[in-house]
């Protein structure tokens, strides 16, 4: 049986790039993004557009900081919440860089550091992005409604970040991609579609426990395990699942959707998700703690629901999938 | 700047399965598939559902074939056609294999050939799975209309292929992946819908003047020039377009899409297209004829339409790119 654990040389996250709304910004991170738009427009007509807008300035951002050209990129792992993941088609076509489109929802941001480093690793590319984004506009009026009708958000429903990021991942940088834990499809019955959080926690929890089992390591041999877009109910899910096999992360565990959004002041009830949420965090506060050293040895993990409107009509419960990757300060 | 092509050694698709519905299984080819239901519901109540049954049966052939477990894939690589590719994760999500979602449109089974293959080959996985499905009623009435309503279908218009296919890339095998050459997305203003041909023909041939500008070769150095869903149409832009660029492959030319239909008798319009197009022939009627050699080395291109129903409502036109595989007979 091939183990789940991938071990990565030679693989570093050099530089990154974030770009978001109005309600990131005014969160706790707000100064730690680079670019912001409080009208959530990014100068474009359409909500779908303005998603698109928010890629192509993230990469833009990203080459400007590397100061070099798109094409320095060998290829470029990314992809969106929006149907046939238009926001990255249409955002990074200009960009003559070799595209692989992905589709892993919110896991997007952590699956493409993965290819990308393993691309990298092996020396197929001698640069490579990955980008991804999601727009709260453009997603409640494909995944639900649009805000205009008015519909009650429930309790445990959270709030799909406006936000796009884009990383570079080179040979050599402050910040190692050391291991690759990529998910399986996980599905436990859950059906609510308000409540991501809970049908995905089922599936961080077995990349977990895949994890320390194979590696023999233990939670506090990380600084911090941080999981992209539980928010606060699938994050409390996932640490109850994994005290039942005797596995505690609390004193390591954090998520993206909860760092982003002040639970008092802004109210986005279960906390963020969305492709962007784990990519502007980390694209961000995250990286720069890492690359100081504040930060050493972290555990980053996207999970991803993967149903449709469709299936969801058609009585399906979500499939979700949480992929992981350890990340290392190594200095410069 | 990085080159296009991406030598790879010690990759070969070791075995691969071929799952169809009803008007594939008339068409000329209709002997080389290894499963076939004339329902097209593959025991499914739901068009959607019926594809996810589709992927799920070909994965399981391909494991009966390899007389193998699910659990001897490193990872596996899926996409489809249906909002959010949940045609691969409900398909495929009992299987308990890292699971890596991609949305390339019709490229995506040269995309996950190609991620297969650099997996393989760097030692990531000592096997991998590409898997990728469409079908013609989910398609319809996701993407155009539910046919019940009898929209008059275009003459440029191609058929969405009902099938699904999986291949297994290992080390060794009768047929190597020699090399792999990424597309770039490409947009020359067709917004129309019912051309997917002249939208992808011009990926297409970015894809293959790189391809022959780099490597030095010409196109009479191969058995066949094949691309996966371009149909009449787009077959002879592409040929056209290259020839502008004093590139004749009009003698090793063929198309996925032209092939799987009999062109009077079926009256396909402009020929099948969709994901499982290009996947079900391949995996049949064309590794064949590699593995015995009565082909020796082949061209094969997955060319993707990377819009949704909303950017084409939204004015935009069609992106598109083009995933090509060098496939050569080894012997065994």
């Amino acid at each position: 049986m091939q183990k789940r654990i991938i071990k990565i040389k030679n693989a570093s996250i050099s530089e990154a790039a974030s770009v978001v709304g109005k309600h990131e910004a005014l969160g706790p991170l707000g100064a730690c993004f680079d670019v912001c738009d409080t009208t959530d427009t990014f100068g474009a007509d359409t909500w779908e557009k303005a998603e698109s807008a928010m890629q192509k300035k993230a990469f833009n951002k990203l080459v400007d900081k590397l100061d070099t050209i798109p094409q320095s990129f060998g290829a470029m792992f990314a992809g969106d919440l929006q149907n046939q993941c238009v926001g990255s088609s249409y955002g990074l076509m200009e960009f003559d860089v070799p595209y692989f489109g992905l589709y892993g929802a919110c896991s997007t941001c952590a699956e493409g550091l993965m290819l990308a480093a393993l691309g990298v690793s092996a020396g197929y590319f001698e640069r490579a992005a990955a980008v991804t984004s999601s727009h709260y506009l453009a997603a409640e009026r494909q995944y639900r409604s649009p805000i205009e009708y008015g519909a009650q958000r429930s309790p445990t429903a959270q709030w799909t970040v406006t936000g796009a990021a884009a990383f570079s991942v080179e040979r050599k940088g402050a910040v190692a991609i050391t291991e690759a834990i990529p998910g399986i499809v996980v599905e436990k019955g859950i059906n609510d579609a308000s409540n991501m959080g809970a049908a995905m926690a089922p599936a961080a929890a077995d990349t977990i426990i895949a994890y320390f089992k194979e590696s023999g390591l233990s939670p506090r041999d990380f600084d911090l395990i941080l999981t992209g877009d539980l928010g606060y109910e699938g994050g409390s899910i996932l640490c109850e699942l994994l005290l039942c096999e005797n596995l505690d992360i609390r004193e390591r565990y954090n998520d993206c959707g909860v760092l982003i959004y002040d639970r008092i002041r802004q109210d986005k009830h279960a906390g963020g998700s969305g492709c962007g949420c784990s990519a502007v965090v980390l694209a961000s506060h995250i990286l720069q703690k890492l690359r100081v050293g504040k930060l050493k040895n972290v555990l980053f993990m996207g999970t991803g629901a993967m149903m449709s409107p469709s299936s969801i009509q058609q009585g399906l419960a979500i499939p979700a999938v949480g992929h992981m990757i350890r990340l290392e300060h190594v200095g410069v």
